[in-house]
């Protein structure tokens, strides 16, 4: 795959309307964006738009910068839960519940919320939120939406001996480890990632958007993909995806599209959504990834997005998709509670 | 004008895109859009994209639905101060200050917050948000960014003995008087242009974009277009505009984009943005109209498209469009503060 080549058609090439919203029977404002459906092989089994296009993989990255987490014997040496271990793949919304487990899992490496270098952002928790912003709790970094990560990167750093205070740095060991992992689960060579650095300050990995699909059908079938590829890493992304999908409440939180698609689905679906508009999917029987990203960096079309892919893909009965849809519902709603509009699916997988 | 021709081509064609954020020096995020620039006799002088896409023109309507506070007489006869009638014109932020104001407005028509339709909505203005989220305040219509605009109309309705409680209604007088100056400052035949309803409940108003930049050019300087065109209400729409520019903190709110258009350039741009992306500019010297859709609904290309325009067009000074750059610096902080990229414009306008 062809990063320059990506690069190139980022402004030159039109991608396809996703979704669409409406007002009085009208299409009002559109979502354009591209979706990659890759198997095991790396090979692209359906895609709208371009495949090549590059994207940063943020926070969909998370379940794949958890691995050293899970090798490094960290997570048995700290005696880390199934619970513990979907916060450190997870963008939670800094509801108390999460604030609480982070701080715990913090304890058991011996350390506290000082160590966390992510930085004290807003919990999306709404009431949270409001807490933090009217004064009545202090910021912490503990409701940032990375802290499980950064949390899991101490916890490793801690076992293999690496220096805490620069754990961040793309030189440190950590990150070393983590983008030569990036390398195999996206199937490109080192040099071919673009860097950037991610709301967190950690490191953030662009590659074209069926290198994240790829990625994720390593997440959904770790055993069926070769070793290269992540099959390497297949008892620690087993684990991993089993963790999230036991505990999606811990991968985002209270009425999330992303926990709701592993809650509804029983765990047929892993789902991990990463900042500007991009939602990754590993589907565990059919051995696939999906990699949607939409190109404004909005997420307001990921439900009906999301429930079209899985209907054209034919893989999950259509009660979880309906269900999905019920827990999400496609309207929209004015200040008074009157339904004015609608979104809705746009396009078809080729 | 054609609505028909507008709509089949609101999914078809492929509009540019108009800004681009970074990450890393690359390309992560890109807002398509349309732009408009129309001249008092309706002419387009320059446009991106096309120009007859159908938008809706939410709360960038806002200026001329309130033309009958003026012309009813309600404005003079209830003592309407210019930072009132700024108010009527406003998405105003919900901000302590804004709220005070408007509930002194009903006192000064005999109504309390009760009589308000437009809902409850969340204050834009973090802290109050917060307050309100947090329990600490009741909601109240009156933080909602619409109370102003309801509050005028309401006054229009006591001094023409107009119902008060249907006001919202399409069939109410005061709606379809307001729906015959859109007619006039949009140049379509009433059945031409497309309802939906707004957030707030009161009709919305679908129409090819270059007809909102064709309205702005009438607020610009309607002493200057055809009685027509918006030429009849140019007493009203002159005091309107200086009202807005005089108050620009009524208009949106402290640290706004809107806001600070209107108070860096001394009154020599009036602005108005829009739900779903719009923003609308009026350039009272040389009367043009400006329309700006961002198509995937977001606002924050605003700041670097506006001032690309403005650029563009060589009307302004520089030194006004860096003081606007430099109020809303077009760069993108992580949550530890650190630059991890840009947004940048990405047209021409032809």
């Amino acid at each position: 795959m062809q990063v320059e080549r990506g690069r190139t058609r980022e402004v030159g090439d039109m991608p396809p309307v996703l979704a669409e919203t409406t007002r009085g029977g009208r299409v009002e404002s559109v979502h354009h964006g591209i979706i990659a459906v890759v198997d095991g092989a790396g090979r692209l089994v359906a895609h709208a738009g371009d495949p090549d296009r590059v994207a940063f993989f943020r926070s969909s990255a998370k379940p794949f910068q958890a691995i050293p987490v899970v090798e490094s014997g960290a997570a048995d040496a700290f005696g880390f839960t199934p619970a513990e271990l979907a916060l450190c793949c997870a963008s939670h919304n800094g509801e108390r519940r999460h604030q609480t487990q982070v701080a715990a899992m913090l304890a058991k490496i011996g350390l506290g919320p000082e160590a966390l270098r992510c930085g004290a952002s807003l919990p999306s928790d709404p009431m949270e939120r409001a807490r933090v912003v009217a004064g009545l709790v202090p910021p912490s970094p503990l409701q940032c939406d990375c802290s499980g990560k950064h949390t899991g990167m101490l916890a490793a750093c801690v076992r293999l001996g690496y220096p805490l205070d620069s754990y961040l740095e793309p030189a440190h060991p950590l990150q070393r480890q983590i983008l030569a992992i990036m390398g195999e689960v996206l199937g490109l060579d080192e040099g071919e990632i673009a860097l950037g650095t991610d709301g967190c300050s950690l490191p953030t990995f662009g590659a074209p958007l069926r290198a994240f699909a790829a990625a994720y059908a390593a997440l959904a079938a770790p055993e069926r993909v070769a070793a290269g590829r992540g099959g390497a890493h297949a008892a620690a992304l087993d684990r991993l995806r089993r963790a999230m999908t036991a505990h999606p409440e811990n991968v985002a939180g209270q009425g999330e599209l992303v926990s709701d698609l592993m809650r509804l689905s029983d765990g047929r679906i892993a789902a991990k959504s990463g900042a500007e508009g991009l939602i990754c999917l590993a589907l565990p029987e059919a051995g696939l990834g999906v990699a949607i990203r939409v190109l404004d960096g909005t997420f307001r079309a990921h439900t009906v997005v999301v429930a079209a892919v899985l209907e054209q893909l034919g893989l999950i009965e259509p009660a979880v998709i309906a269900a999905i849809l019920d827990a999400h519902p496609p309207v929209l709603r004015n200040h008074n509670g009157w339904e004015i509009g609608a979104l809705r699916p746009a396009f078809r997988l080729q």
